[in-house]
């Protein structure tokens, strides 16, 4: 029996029902807090010598000096190589496909002369050197390689500098491989928040990076909420979470499925479907049911929709828009007839998946856009991780004499209005009265 | 005399000198977060009663019902029509000078269609409600409401809801006129770490914001940070600075006033001059100690200076653009024939000021770019407060069942790759094998 919660907008406490499933404490415990400073200090203060501290100590990973904790190019390169043609055919072709998904997000500088002569405008340049933090251990995601790199790559990056942890050691090929693929520059097995330290103060031998991007654990979360403001930072990310909403015409073992890919991920993984017919989400049960027992991961699978999983019916589809919009999900599947319709009403979302033939999955690996994503409702005002994260904009201002008779009077006598007298007289000095 | 350090580029010592210069720490001090951290925790569990609370004793501002901290349409509108003509006048071209500027600013929504039908693109959307803190206390920034606000509302954001602290009561009218017309459409009386936590997490009578942005002093920062993830911010703001590239052959006045405009901000503005002429920089020496007697904030220049201005000579223009990059100044003018020509060998500043008519008091005021720039290096990775900070995207995924067969087997091979087989067999669903 797969113990899964069920919802209806129909119940009297719905409201708070939805509020508690989707509820995501976002701070750090007071543990995690004091262990990350400690940590951030230590990095910034001694370098290499405390990140080989802490590699041996919380990865098993002893060295006598950090340097040895680099793959060169020629790492990557050989395991690129290494691979199973097949695997890494589906490699490069998920990454061209990722490339020419985000040639499209690239910015133009632009300016405009105004009557007078007087130039406005801003000019878009990419960051010099980024930092990028693929989550490791026990599972290796050459997918976060790729979807956090070539954004990077495509907005002009000069360096790209990835972390990632290799408890003991250890760390995939294909991960390896995807950083070459991807364009990845310098690769340091390092991890946790001082993997984070290291770029955000450099070392020795780690360079300092602009921004640092790319989910982790609660360590390297709250040690990128620390960082910033000294470098950039992307985001703070949460559990990963799907909504679908169907219209109970798709079958029901592929929603069954779609539900299975996000709660594999781990226990804290959300997983929804909402669906005006009951029966159909009597139908998607017990497609899990059945399904469940040969799934690899079925244990976490389990866990997480026990946890965090629902199955919502609602009276109709703009409804189910409705409550798609209060929970602001990750990724949103619509998995109805004509799901432009529906995705026009739909304003809070990571990633919109229409369609019966689209499941998160192409999302993740290939479809184009990162699944680096915004998770916990941060969708209300995050977007994908993109090109633009990787650009920052200057203003651009050029004034001639003649504008500076439009400007300069009404500068001085806002500057005035707020007591700022020297900015006034610095004004007044460009225009005669 | 007029105490303000020189320094030459032909020093042995002259990158930690500048290094110490332009040093600023951006983390809180113990007591700053341990007080802020009690004034989340309160305002997130009290809501009005720990707002009234902190009003009373924070900004002795006592009320019954935080209903009473709001001030209405009809009392900004009745600020505004209140003002002196030639300043209202000076208002509203300011404000429509910003935003013409900001609505070059605006992104379109973007598809494209594969050869099998299958859609990719991205849909931009404003926020629904954000939040803008305008500092207040004893200089009041009306010029901070327009820079702050027209960029949300060219955004096309549904409610922009307005906080500023009002010690005991007082607010600027000019304050409220501003307000009225950048298009705020809620104003609270309220500074502090508590009106960042009302934004946040919204109170029974504040309403809980997307996204929170605008300067503040050390509480505020420290209480956006925390707040971060849970709410959008913009940045975490350092002291104000300029650095001015001049060639020698602007009146040395003209440059000592644009000096002294970003040292009068407080104690901790900083205001830096680069020349490669050493006589030059006496030259503007002899400017400020001339003209400093008769400025009405004397001593707060005087004391900036002393503490954070410099006057830098370099070898040319160009080891000029070396420091300019390395320093990464908010404010960045370019005092030189042909600044073009400079301009294109800057990488990293807020907004640049080209010409020797182009002060940067013409773009805190009027210009049209937001004045809201990344201070203390972070232009390095942070853009000006912009349109841009009030949309958010969305990806958008739509396969055929051709276009599912394309990416069918390279997601489920990836996805085996990965040992995520939920997500394998998801996609294996869509496509015959």
């Amino acid at each position: 029996m797969l113990d899964i919660q069920r919802l209806s907008t129909t119940q009297p406490d719905f409201d708070q029902q939805l509020q508690s499933l989707t509820d995501w404490d976002d701070g750090a415990t007071h543990g995690v807090e004091s262990a990350v400073a400690d940590i951030l200090a230590a990095v910034r203060g001694q370098g290499d010598e405390a990140l080989r501290h802490y590699s041996e100590k919380l990865d098993g990973l002893a060295v006598d000096a950090v340097s040895e904790l680099e793959v060169d190019a020629a790492g990557c390169q050989a395991a690129l190589e290494g691979l199973d043609a097949a695997d890494r055919d589906a490699l490069e072709t998920a990454a061209s496909r990722i490339r020419h998904y985000h040639l499209h997000q690239r910015q133009s500088d632009w300016e405009k002369t105004e009557p007078d002569g007087s130039r406005l405008g801003q000019q878009i340049r990419p960051l010099e050197r980024v930092g990028i933090y693929v989550p490791g251990g026990k599972a290796a995601y050459p997918s976060s390689v790729l979807m956090n790199a070539i954004p990077a790559h495509v907005a002009g990056v000069d360096e790209i500098v990835m972390v990632a942890p290799a408890p003991d050691g250890h760390i995939a090929p294909m991960v390896l491989a995807a950083a070459a693929v991807a364009g990845v520059d310098r690769l340091f097995l390092l991890g946790g928040a001082q993997a984070v330290a290291a770029l955000a103060y450099g070392t020795e031998t780690v360079p300092a990076v602009d921004k640092i991007v790319g989910p982790g654990n609660a360590y390297v979360a709250e040690a990128k909420r620390r960082v910033f403001g000294h470098v950039g930072i992307d985001m703070v990310a949460g559990p990963s979470e799907i909504l679908i909403v169907c219209d109970g015409q798709t079958d029901p073992e592929w929603i069954a499925m779609d539900l299975f890919s996000q709660a594999e991920h781990d226990e804290d993984a959300r997983a929804l479907l909402i669906c005006p017919e009951a029966r159909y989400l009597d139908d998607v049960q017990a497609a899990m049911e059945r399904l469940l027992p040969e799934m690899e991961r079925s244990e976490i699978i389990r866990a997480s929709l026990a946890r965090r999983g629902a199955l919502i019916c609602v009276r109709d589809l703009a409804e189910a828009a409705d409550v798609a919009n209060r929970i602001a999900p990750e990724h949103l599947e619509l998995s109805v007839v004509e799901p432009e319709r529906l995705a026009a009403a739909i304003h809070h979302a990571g990633a919109i998946f229409l369609g019966r033939y689209t499941p998160e999955a192409f999302g993740d690996y290939c479809a184009g856009p990162s699944h680096v994503l915004p998770t916990s409702r941060t969708a209300r005002f995050a977007s994908p991780l993109g090109v633009y994260d990787f650009c920052k904009t200057t203003s651009i201002v050029q004034c001639t004499a003649e504008g500076a008779g439009v400007l300069g009077p009404i500068a001085a006598r806002l500057a005035r209005c707020e007591g700022l007298t020297a900015h006034a007289r610095s004004a007044e000095f460009r225009f005669d009265d």
